[in-house]
């Protein structure tokens, strides 16, 4: 017995997908209660050369949107980085779990040794599936998701790690 | 061909211990160069009632300390919280690493069906290992390694997301 590839990667993703989908809802009820214009929050940064959050939500998506699709061997669809509000971080977030549940399960299984290459802005990095998988798309998607974490932390939402972690 | 539990979990954390101590060893040198205070850093948290720089690193180390233990069937060693410095914080992550490494490879292997029970302050969280790894281990400690990235970020550290995947 051991992990699947579908295992390790489709399910724990939806579940911190939809985590970050409740944290985001209380960011917005937080802005609803507080009178905040929402845009306060949704164009926040740590530093400013840092990504603000909606930019977090969006990489966060992507990065497993392109996991499950280079995984299972189908194309990666694309989803234009045109949102602006919450209600809108929250439908790309169901486009993308939609998305990755969409991938046959058959598919990522076995996807241990498939050869991915991903073409960066300045590089190219180039993976075995466990690697990619482990060292590339787990390590991104919290991060980001952590950062849009401590984004709406630092800008006063009551949240608390076990929001991040999910029920 | 699977994903092993192992091949999941330890290589992965040695490699992401690896990138944290870079980071911080950049936090050093940027404290000597701009004649900061070390403490200004160690000390910083990004709300008031969240852990500073210096817990977050600790419970990035113990994430992964309990887990290669549960996971391996072996005691979790105690390290006890008492870093005050850059130089004490990297010998935690020494400890850390020398100690996960140290759990036979085998006894993680075939460990997706154990029984985990994690007693918390105020409720207890039972997994099967594989869960465990998944939904817990690993979202956790990239929780506090991100939280350990952003707070030296926000505090003007230059470091960017590629010393956060490492080398």
């Amino acid at each position: 017995m051991s992990l699947s590839m579908y295992q390790a990667s489709v399910p724990p993703a939806v579940h911190t997908l939809r985590a970050l989908s409740a944290i985001l809802g209380k960011a917005q009820a937080h802005c609803e209660v507080k009178s905040i214009d929402p845009q306060a929050l949704l164009q926040s940064r740590l530093f400013p050369d840092m990504f603000p959050l909606t930019r977090q939500v969006q990489i966060a998506c992507d990065m497993v949107k392109g996991g499950a699709a280079r995984l299972g061997g189908v194309d990666i669809p694309s989803f234009p980085d045109t949102e602006t509000s919450f209600a809108e971080l929250q439908a790309r977030i169901d486009r993308t779990i939609d998305f990755i549940q969409s991938v046959p399960r058959e598919q990522i299984d076995g996807s241990e040794g498939r050869h991915i290459r991903i073409p960066l802005r300045d590089r190219t990095v180039e993976f075995d599936g466990q690697t990619y998988l482990t060292s590339w798309v787990l390590p991104n998607f919290h991060f980001h998701v952590t950062t849009a974490y401590n984004l709406l932390r630092h800008g006063g939402v009551e949240i608390g790690k076990r929001d991040f972690l999910g029920a």
